[in-house]
């Protein structure tokens, strides 16, 4: 099966544009778990069981894991393990936004894909495509290219103009008419800025995107779909960390995910018909 | 002391500009030292005690080490801890290339500065200045940005014209200007570009350059010191991993390092004269 199929399956099955992100910060979990041997997995391990019905992926960002050591390392193995072994329709995302030159980069393809075996990986656009060629070449994993992101200060370095257009324009571009040759690119585009949204959606056809900001970030949901969707009415994952995960602190804190995912799911769908 | 006197002191007292990269990928190592329970701790304990009195820093390349899982990142870590203990008075670059939105960032000063505690770490500016805030926002650590990079299809996105001038020129600026507010900025420019190390030298005045590929890479030296020194021939810190590193495979490595990381340091610096 296809890498995007899969993703398109797991859309269709949960009818659901929902990622939910596995942003486990070791500091913020439920104190209750913190007797747990392996707290950060323990917390996902919840989260998951109580949402893989409402998902179209899971999206790990390998900050949180990073931040714990190599014991923290060591979770995110076992929740991409957990998740593979338990729900191998649901792909996972590790959002490590990652990128050196050519021959480092075969250690980044060895940690994402080979060690965590995940389906997919976010990826800085600085250094080209040259050195991403280890991401690009990989037809049965997608590469998902930072292109307009949702934090405030984006604009700095990606509203520029090069040729009278944005810079992030010129490298959605890019990543359609060069970088996708394998039919396996995907673009980051913030919730928070619908008319870049807009834009990059003209621009990519049907291409997916990968849209973090809304929830904490406070990326309005209407907007987002609208600008976003692609011509199946699809086309979009849209993720949501903090707003789901640490909905509550207390031990209801998977039933909690599972209402605001839920929440999410059906708001989302709302703007989709 | 301040992070960036740490940087000279240990240039004028090994009188070098060599940095070594620790880039001790576990499937290049020498086949002696399989059996270790930790060999790219092992490998790299004797590369360390071996040229310690030749370099100005140490900088180990994390994807080398999670490309070997949690147990890389251990041996990243305890390599780390050795040299802060063995040698307090050499600096640390963490190659990482990092960059998130702002609260994700703190995940990663958390793995760099806190877990492994080095002194540098090199990111990505595609987020730009405000996201890399927890990073900028620590006097006590240096910032090493990515501007001009070593790799053959660098061009692709830095070279685009942003009025008139390249990209990566916007970035100097903007890192000379505004980024480097606690004067603990550091730029990358790749030696393989000696015309670009000499725009960007004439731009920010002292400011130390990360210089990576000589070596392997292909990057001529004599023009990379005459494009790159600052007014008191320093201002760079040259590194070359591979060269060094894996310059034998067999039991004579750290010897044979000792060699290359020596011939380094005196041809650069007959090019100071």
């Amino acid at each position: 099966m296809n890498v995007k199929t899969k993703f398109t399956n797991c859309m269709d099955r949960n009818n659901s544009l929902v990622c939910i992100g596995l942003d486990s910060d070791v500091k913020k979990l439920p104190s209750h778990l913190e007797k747990e041997k392996n707290p950060q997995f323990a917390f996902n391990k919840e989260i998951i069981d109580s949402t893989s019905d409402l998902v179209c992926c899971y999206k790990p960002n390998s900050a949180f894991y990073e931040a714990n050591g190599a014991r923290g390392v060591e979770q995110l193995k076992m929740t991409c393990d957990y998740i593979k072994n338990k729900y191998p329709e649901i792909p996972i995302i590790l959002d490590a936004k990652r990128a050196d030159i050519g021959n480092t980069n075969d250690g980044y393809t060895a940690y994402t894909f080979d060690y965590l075996g995940v389906d997919a990986v976010t990826l800085q656009p600085y250094l080209g495509s040259e050195a991403l060629a280890p991401f690009l070449s990989r037809k049965d994993k997608v590469a998902i290219i930072l292109c307009r992101t949702s934090n405030p200060g984006a604009g700095e370095m990606q509203d520029v103009k090069v040729d009278g257009e944005p810079y992030y324009i010129y490298l959605a571009k890019k990543v359609k008419e060069e970088w996708n040759k394998l039919d396996n690119c995907m673009l980051v585009v913030g919730a928070t800025y619908p008319e870049e949204l807009a834009k990059v959606r003209k621009l990519v056809g049907d291409m997916t995107l990968l849209v973090p900001g809304v929830g904490s970030q406070g990326g309005d949901i209407e907007q987002s779909v609208r600008a976003g969707m692609n011509s199946e009415k699809k086309g979009m994952i849209i993720n949501s960390s903090r707003g789901i995960i640490f909905a509550s602190d207390g031990l209801d804190f998977a039933q909690k995910a599972r209402q605001e995912a839920e929440k999410l799911r059906n708001e989302i769908n709302n703007y989709r018909k």
